[in-house]
């Protein structure tokens, strides 16, 4: 996973807001040596993944939500298109091998400036064990889900919409639910 | 839009490949303050808005592809919802009130580190005018549509992919061709 810039922490880097020439917006701008950085939303890409009517969950072995369970999910590297960044973090987080089957979900967390790209998958193989990320993960029917337990609202939302698809194969990817506090 | 980071151009900033602590991947790094430069993926929202038969196009008045046309589309913001960025970048670029209808497509250019989702919409009020972004705009039958001067192939993908759709509401939405050189 990518980290937020470390100017809060050092007192270095970008720390100063300007609005460079030919912008139009704030920029954090290092007075040290002028370079401008200019912070975009992050896109996280993750999966439910199924394996028969279980459904793979991952046990968070790192800060935030450390000890909660979540699906494998996480940051979008450089060169990577979503679905195989989906696919990566199955592999790293759970040495999960997925199907990528279609598009179940964009959300979007403008609070937090994320949008989420979560995919339906199938496992290929029930051998699945904790990556570095993960303390532990397993295979859930959808009455072992360890709900309160889970790490992160879109979680709930993801596993929700997963199930209320339930067979049907061509839909309008889900959005975040009515009322949730980011609702777009 | 957001511009990449200046290093290359005035030799400042994060500009050592260094792999940092607790990383696994090469990051830029500011020799002078340390600055690491978590890069990321690009999101690019857009639309393809339609007036009855026609639909809205943009003559590009920068770089890339200047002279060319395009769909109303950009950068997504921090804290801003994919839909709201479209709808957004429809009012920059053309003056255009339009409703969001559905996602049409999310492409990916790993080439780039760019993802694009572009919405399907519905134009308002065909008041439209050329942005600061624009040197024309105008709504355009198919068979009137420029395509030899379209500027990007994700503009042909989406027209092509909205054309087909024709009037069907639910689908899956569309990812890059079969065939191209960034296929997913």
């Amino acid at each position: 996973m990518n980290g937020p810039p470390k100017s809060p922490e050092t007192g270095q880097g970008p720390r100063v807001e300007e609005i460079p020439e030919g912008d139009d917006r704030l920029r954090l701008v290092c007075p040290d040596c002028g370079f401008i950085h200019y912070d975009n939303p992050k896109m996280v890409v993750g999966a439910v993944v199924r394996y028969g009517d279980r459904i793979l969950l991952c046990r968070r072995a790192i800060a935030p939500r450390k000890g909660y369970w979540t699906l494998p999910a996480g940051y979008l590297e450089l060169n990577e298109a979503p679905h195989e960044g989906a696919a990566r973090e199955a592999w790293e987080e759970a040495y999960a091998k997925i199907n990528i089957d279609s598009l179940l979900a964009v959300y979007s967390i403008p609070r937090l400036s994320q949008v989420q790209l979560i995919y339906r998958a199938t496992l290929l193989d029930e051998d699945v064990k904790p990556g570095l990320e993960s303390l532990a993960v397993g295979l859930f029917r959808w009455e072992e889900i360890p709900w309160p337990d889970i790490a992160f609202p879109t979680v709930h939302w993801a596993l929700h919409h997963d199930r209320e698809l339930g067979q049907t194969q061509v839909f309008e990817p889900r959005t975040n639910p009515p009322g949730s506090s980011d609702r777009p």
